[in-house]
């Protein structure tokens, strides 16, 4: 990242402009930018600042706000509109194609998002309306239902004056080709349509064999299928293959950036919606019961601790190289959850292949255990001068990662088997066996050859 | 993911082919699928295995055998021909794209690249070679360098005419407008052609405000870029404006995945490159030398509590709750970690921000820390009987999670400011961090109180 961008400038004189309460120099400054530049400038600023910047940015170019809102995120969007009346709302919402006005009515307060979908119905027919019936997450609350189809009964020409007296299509990549009842039967691509003479009929020239998704399908399988076939856009059919809209590839993109941010974020124990600029009050709200489950967790692995105290009392240096076999271990079932997780994430992890990966983990945590271990047992004794201190300690060691290995394979891929997210399996969980595991082997060994550690 | 997906169903027929034998079967079956799909079939079987059906495919479609090699990512697909002469490499080449040769070459034994470079050079002018000049992971080297531009001086109609006789091109979307020493000054969509008349000039209805960047952006940048302006591909210009490839936004979701796993790696201690197959002993070289800093980092932590060895002699109970401390600290951490790094990638953590940011997580860890500090004095209190040791434990939870939330903030914004990945401030350091202050801050009180504690 460059240290000074163009951006900077624009959120300085914007910060400048609100200062000295200049609001038509910065409703001109504003309409100047691209919605996408908007919404970092929004994201930048405090969140009074913004409300007045959205407002004057509002007046003067509705569309333009509404498109900078959309980009900043529905739930951040849906907080810039809720203190307008719902007829402003409906109005405004209008100038957005209707899965984004979707998305922000999703985060508008009950009691208005109720009143705005009453007015937006009478305006454009429920189209918000009926996408908020589908499923969060899924194809159907993300696709636009205002999709380009052609009946296979037209010819090219037909087809490219059709195209032509479209407005509101913004971005068509593909046109798909539908039957007299609305199935999907073909696409063809625009560039295709410019390469053969206009009486060619559609059907001649059209792919019959197409990639759709459903309306229930998951998002995440959305972006994989687009990622994978290449494509600008995937159209979107009911239960009966009838074409009930498009997703694009930019929506795409999203997709894929917030599923990873929810990977990295529950492989951490923090809340998926969490934001650097999540207030304060609610970040603790968000974080504090992982941390409340975690130190229940971590009550147990003292509690493993206590039985051993009197072992302890009489050898303390059991106490000084404890937290090693435990620390190692979780860094050790860190990595190989990490690289599980992502694996089952981009679709390389199967069912076919499980066994494959335990295995290989198995062998690489005896293989760190056995490395790190022998180090340690060499530092132990350097620092301690006891050689049977450190064979406990490289013992421990080397048990401890082969179980990091072995929980760290297993425990995502059990949550995947049960249908639940396997990041779930975070850090935070899988560090808790290991301390278990680790005081239990090291302290449980320290007790067993306790004469020989004097 | 469904247990029964289709691709599974491929899988195991192709195994079962190749177990009897039946190649010819097994190349039928193979060129009826995607390439994506043969992609992911490859990646499923074992390694000697997928050479043979690469090469029995090869032999039935070199273009399609070439596309799968090209989608199973160069590092996969180099190792698939490095058995060949480069007289074969070279022409099997020849069917990709001159991005995705240049990937590939890019990862062939360096015996073998230099003689398909010169092969290549000859067959079509250099063009691998020079994409190989450009440093990784910029805009230069994932640029597809046959763009498809037109002189400013056509007409709508003439235009139609060029693109119609150009072959090559497949994904064409934007039109790029160049004046006559191949600057770039404007842009058309593909759409826009086909709605006005065929004499209109292209200087008229071109875009002249667009957005390209220069063959050294770094292609984190050109992901940001094409993402945040929905962009489906974006022209890449050298020092001179002179327009010298495009990038898809098919290049862009890879650029993007790659970029998540590598923050999400990096996080965890894991090499960028590591996937669920690498083999045993490449995993283990690529994660022991992590492991072996953080032992190293653990020993310094261990000497922490060596200093308060007399201490616990006198009061054990303070083995007891030491890992606590040392373990809340971690999740709090990483937690705060989390946040911060995904921030800076995804562009919303800037310069300007950082003192607030610093501010919020500082407020959080205190919370935290109030909050979980307090139930584990309970705790403490209730399993020894001791307030005073529960006291010390709350107290010291307090400064470590402060502690935590300011390094966790701290060290990848200078890592930032350093122009490292911040992502390299990976948990196991902050975690060593938390481990020495929690020990430090906990068995600290604890020597100071001693008295009350027993």
């Amino acid at each position: 990242m460059p240290p000074h961008r163009r951006i900077d400038v624009v959120v300085d004189s914007v910060k400048r402009l609100q200062r000295i309460g200049a609001t038509a120099n910065l409703a001109n400054l504003l309409q100047k930018q691209h919605p996408a530049d908007l919404a970092q400038v929004f994201g930048e600023i405090q969140e009074r600042d913004r409300q007045a910047a959205f407002n004057a940015l509002c007046d003067r170019n509705s569309r333009l706000a509404m498109e900078a809102l959309s980009e900043l995120g529905p739930e951040n969007g849906a907080k810039l509109l809720a203190g307008r009346a719902p007829e402003e709302i409906a109005a405004l919402l209008q100038e957005l194609e209707s899965d984004d006005a979707a998305a922000i009515v999703n985060y508008l307060p009950e009691e208005i998002s109720a009143a705005v979908l009453e007015l937006l119905g009478r305006k454009e027919g429920g189209e918000v309306e009926n996408l908020l019936e589908y499923a969060e997450q899924t194809a159907g609350r993300i696709m636009n239902p205002q999709v380009f189809a052609l009946s296979e009964d037209l010819t090219v020409g037909e087809s490219i004056v059709a195209l032509q007296g479209s407005r509101d299509v913004e971005m068509v990549f593909y046109l798909y080709v539908v039957d007299e009842r609305r199935h999907l039967v073909g696409v063809i691509s625009l560039r295709r349509l410019l390469l053969v003479s206009p009486e060619t009929p559609l059907k001649r020239i059209m792919t019959a064999d197409l990639i759709s998704v459903r309306v229930d399908t998951d998002q995440e399988e959305v972006a994989r299928q687009v990622a994978s076939y290449n494509l600008l856009a995937i159209p979107v059919v009911d239960e009966e293959n009838k074409l009930v809209g498009v997703i694009t590839v930019d929506d795409v993109i999203d997709v894929i950036k917030d599923e990873a941010t929810e990977d990295i974020y529950r492989l951490a124990g923090v809340s998926s919606d969490e934001r650097v600029f999540t207030p304060p009050v609610e970040s603790l709200r968000k974080r504090l019961p992982w941390l409340v489950v975690n130190l229940a967790t971590a009550f147990l692995a003292a509690s493993v601790v206590k039985v051993f105290e009197s072992t302890i009392s009489a050898v303390t240096a059991l106490a000084v190289f404890m937290p090693i076999v435990a620390g190692m271990g979780g860094n050790a079932a860190t990595q190989t959850l990490t690289v599980i997780v992502r694996g089952i994430a981009l679709g390389e992890l199967t069912w076919g292949n499980t066994r494959k990966a335990l295995l290989k983990e198995g062998l690489v945590g005896i293989g760190n255990g056995v490395a790190t271990g022998a180090l340690a047992a060499l530092g132990a004794w350097a620092l301690q001068g006891n050689p049977a201190l450190g064979a406990v300690l490289a013992a421990a060691m080397i048990i401890n990662m082969f179980v990091a290995a072995t929980a760290g394979t297993l425990i995502p891929l059990t949550l995947r088997a049960l249908k639940v997210d396997p990041a779930l399996a975070s850090s935070v969980f899988i560090t808790t066996l290991t301390d278990v595991f680790g005081f239990l082997s090291f302290l449980g060994l320290g007790t067993v050859f306790v004469r020989y550690l004097h």
